[in-house]
């Protein structure tokens, strides 16, 4: 059972969890692309459901399933489940381990993960208009269906890709965390919010509709890399209607949402070489004057003792040079970097 | 000429710096010990001074010279000089850039390098107990030099170790940087240390001093795994006296520090097999409610997308456990991790 630790003085956290050190993991050593080809072994392909816990969601030709003991869905299109090495877990009611003022909570909350293909070696670049959008609806369903269970307060849901990312396993997956307590860097982002008598998200919006740092627009999102960028090539996703979570978006919205999503993934590929990245959505159901966002970041850099220290990165590739590359008014052999 | 951008709507800086990413790595690939043994091309190394700026400090048997044009100091225990790929520099009374809406201000400061040995591949956990001494002394002279100059409001001092730690020469040094903001970390934890009646720090002393994550103690020191360590063997060296900045230690309290900084190095060798790790001084002149504090991290896991979305670290070796890795209570061989 993993433990949630508060900071000494500040309302920060860290979530203790030994069991997870025991995942597998299929990158060999440092090379990125090991077993990229090999699904054999692989607990996520189709196939290999025996492997992994129940399902407790298998999307499947437009409708919803979810294993029983006695039977795994097949032939599904997404597949969802609890990790086997979760970092937090659903038991209720444990014992609170406390020592003189220090404060600590059980790790409760949910993990999960998502499953977005049965086979191996595919790419959210490569999927089809209809397959996108059909994965943003699941994770709008997946949002839907933890953000509002007892004691949680908020959705973690991102996507690792690649070793240097963070994945363990090398099979196009996201992950979705339900906590019991509001995030630092959300609970910072509202307090602001509050205080402000627009929203700064509108607000961005306006500004980056038209800024050299754009790179995609459609009817209902742009994509741009944000004026203080901590990382080179750090784009965000930002819908125009203002929506506090997933839940609030239509099929509309989401199909738009899939457009623009495979639009940056694939300018990462053209201009990257298909680097390690993360994804991650910003989304509070709790707090209407939350505008929810996505934010990309190819990790290309590393964080040193410097960002370690203040909390403030050094960028070295301006967020207007990279809009220009990910846009394609510059090639990647005219980069110079 | 760098550029010191504020976040949308957050008291959060980036610096956008192009020029450093044309810096030299004598990192080959991916191989930590790449050159680790080679002092062939080092620009850091003693006989190389010619292919650095001038020194703005040479420390040499106890005394402080620094270069001119027509003569550099050679024979040096200590070398320090402006990063010739700054992420700030000097000139001051630059234009200021701006967008409509947004905030950026130009990329003043200083950047040195602050060599540490003459000699190519040594390590601090092999100093003699004097030498790791006269490096904390010189360690409070450069902070000192930075701190009160015009404009300047916090010095960062920080060590990258290795290239997971973000090292690009592998020589062994030190970085400082002089900001002309407070970064957000620390503004963030002042804001709640001027709430309470004690200071948090001198209540973690407490707290740690006999606890099960205390690793080492000595007269004016301690070193522990703080209660909710963002990650695997994160340690924190912590002074009794309540000083807010290294200009406020003593000879003797500096002495102590590199014993109990050496110590620390030589368990993370014993335990992790040399890893890559960033240290950290925490200080602040302009605050003495602050608690000058130095943290060490070694780089051994990957901060994700949920670090990355919820500034919340999952951390899968509880810091009681190790700290009796560090401190020796149980053997490398028997972590099972």
């Amino acid at each position: 059972m993993s433990e949630i630790r508060k900071h000494y003085f500040l309302s920060e956290y860290c979530i203790i969890a030994e069991e997870r050190a025991k995942r597998p993991s299929d990158f060999a050593g440092s090379d990125e692309t090991a077993g990229e080809n090999s699904s054999e072994n692989c607990l996520f392909c189709g196939g290999a459901e025996e492997n992994t816990p129940l399902a407790t969601a298998v999307y499947k030709n437009g409708n919803i399933y979810s294993d029983t003991p006695e039977k795994r869905v097949r032939n599904w299109n997404f597949r969802c489940f609890p990790n086997l090495y979760p970092a937090l877990s659903p038991a209720l009611n444990l014992p609170e381990q406390q020592e003189n003022g220090l404060q600590a909570e059980p790790g409760y909350g949910f993990h999960e993960i998502i499953v977005e293909s049965p086979l191996h070696g595919r790419k959210l670049a490569d999927f089809s208009d209809s397959e996108i959008s059909e994965l943003m609806k699941v994770y709008r369903d997946r949002t839907c269906s933890y953000i509002t269970r007892e004691k949680i307060r908020y959705v973690s849901l991102f996507k690792n890709s690649g070793e240097k990312a963070g994945a363990s396993i090398n099979h196009l997956h996201s992950q979705l965390l339900a906590l019991p307590f509001c995030p630092p860097l959300l609970a910072r982002e509202l307090k602001v919010i509050r205080k402000n008598e627009r929203c700064p998200y509108c607000s961005i919006f306006d500004i980056e509709k038209a800024s050299p740092r754009l790179i995609h627009k459609n009817s209902e999102w742009i994509a741009f890399t944000p004026y203080s960028s901590m990382e080179p090539f750090e784009v965000w996703i930002l819908p125009e209607k203002h929506v506090s979570y997933l839940g609030d978006c239509s099929d509309e919205i989401l199909f738009a949402l899939g457009d623009v999503l495979k639009n940056i993934l694939k300018s990462y590929g053209r201009v990257l070489g298909n680097p390690p990245f993360n994804y991650m959505f910003y989304q509070l159901l709790e707090a209407p004057e939350y505008h929810l966002n996505l934010r990309l970041l190819p990790r290309i850099s590393i964080n040193a003792g410097f960002e370690l220290n203040t909390g403030t990165y050094i960028n070295t590739v301006s967020p207007e040079r990279a809009a220009s590359y990910l846009r394609g008014d510059l090639k990647p052999e005219e980069r110079g970097l």
